[in-house]
């Protein structure tokens, strides 16, 4: 079921971690820019190609030391169908080395929608019939601004195929809390946060994908960077699996998140994107090194 | 201003209709579904070309009557990358059919991922130094979960590039409620629904972008499936355009949206998807007779 997959790699790789694969031109090593700008000019084409060849060769660098990868989809749209191709070819390289691999899209839509959006990344398209995979991945990120309508297509999806969302609750970013963190009254009539709300609708989503890890395939994402919230939340849903942004660059520490994590520690994943990313930037040498390095560190930091 | 242009076609078509390009497979006339799949087979490729051929024949159809067509990202993200592709043909022909372009993506993101959707479908795309359009669209749709941090990098390329945003308030779908009709206790202590929270934040992002016709650069999506919150909605915003779906196949009506307009026919733009590009399997016939006709009809009905 759902999340014995990714609770199984978590254990094989003694690991926790995710590594986000948000690849910006400016990031990629001179030698891939160089070698896809001579091939392709300044064009879409030789940008999808750099993205592509970074990518590949973090997930070598990484792939012994971390469970999953979560590619941004922002950042592959951006260079239009090219990046999309790059995204889908990252994709397929990650699951060939043996990466869960969950996609950072935070779809949501209602009824036929998110069926769609559903069935493009965890399910099949049908095509005359055939049943073909448009951007087959392990797992996706949902927005729950639209409630059940734009969730439960993809829960369906879960349990048919054997996959994973991860819903947005209490995001990382400084201004969540301008609509998550507002009060409202539950139907007991005591006041809750927003996010703690979302919680609920979460927990009651994934009842039907809890599998025989003790884990819902409906997980959530909360913050780093909001320790309190975290450590409410981990309380609230013990049985959901938190996606955890804001480690390192944005200022989440391990010792902000060690309470999302049960005794086995399992529970929780955690995100580092420029963290592992950019390493080469920042300590010069051989990227793969670098990269290496980075995912070693921060292996250390969240299992120590 | 962003507004503007909006509102222009709105007064040269006397018409505040919207076409929703949401296509499936099944809704295609047979002889293009039968010409792509000669020649292409049961594939991707054929797919994205029926899409494309579809929607051709309805916006030639339609594009002396509507203002503006409304893609349905999720439909043709189902078929890969070729679906893509037939997006972006699909938007380019719009275009140069004279119509207004608003793509339905309900992104939501934060920071630099905002900045990389903004980029990709209101702006444009650095490409090592080159400014090249991945996507480019007239509007789109952002969900407004995450807060400022996902909302002002579109609002930025709206003032820069002239375009709009329609962020999700109260969406037209049954569950909409399950988080949007929860009360909060707002900063003067007075209890208000979250869609009427979401509604002020949407005000004040807009507050930079209002252009001389009176109207914001950031609309609001307001379901017509909800009447008196529409209309509460419309009195709190009167700078807002509301893009409102629901109409028709959902089951709102004419008259429960008539609120929504001002005196000149302006304050909001209706879509319809279903009812306009199935409208050939209903009445038989010429399909593109069929789409013109449901066009009218629509036109007739909202403008009464």
């Amino acid at each position: 079921m759902s999340a014995t997959k990714l609770i199984k790699l978590i254990d094989e790789k003694k690991n926790p971690s995710v590594v986000g694969l948000d690849p910006m031109l400016d990031y990629i090593p001179e030698e891939i820019i160089n070698k896809a700008v001579n091939e392709y000019g300044k064009t879409f084409k030789a940008a999808g190609e750099a993205l592509f060849e970074y990518n590949k060769a973090i997930i070598d660098a990484v792939c012994d030391i971390v469970p999953c990868v979560k590619p941004q989809s922002a950042f592959y749209e951006l260079y239009g169908t090219e990046g999309e191709e790059a995204l889908k070819k990252t994709i397929e390289y990650a699951k060939n080395a043996g990466l869960y691999v969950l996609l950072d899209v935070k779809r949501g839509d209602i009824g036929s929608t998110a069926a769609a959006y559903s069935s493009a990344y965890l399910g099949k398209t049908d095509v005359f019939g055939e049943k073909l995979c448009a951007c087959e991945c392990d797992a996706v990120t949902v927005n729950p601004y639209l409630g059940s309508d734009g969730v439960l297509p993809f829960v369906k999806d879960c349990e048919a195929c054997d996959r994973m969302i991860f819903a947005l609750v209490k995001t990382s970013n400084p201004s969540s809390g301008e609509l998550q963190d507002m009060f409202i009254t539950d139907e007991s009539g005591e006041k809750i946060p927003v996010y703690m709300h979302v919680a609920s609708l979460v927990k009651k989503w994934g009842q039907s994908t809890i599998s025989e890890c003790g884990y819902s395939g409906v997980g959530a994402v909360v913050g780093a960077t909001y320790p309190e919230q975290l450590k409410a939340l981990r309380a609230f849903m013990p049985e959901t699996i938190f996606l955890i942004p804001g480690y390192g660059a944005q200022g989440g520490k391990a010792e902000d998140i060690a309470c999302a994590f049960d005794k086995e520690g399992h529970g929780a994943i955690v995100n580092s994107s420029r963290g592992i990313i950019t390493a080469h930037k920042k300590v010069g040498g051989d990227p793969k090194t670098a990269w290496r390095n980075a995912a070693l560190a921060m292996k250390e930091d969240l299992t120590k």
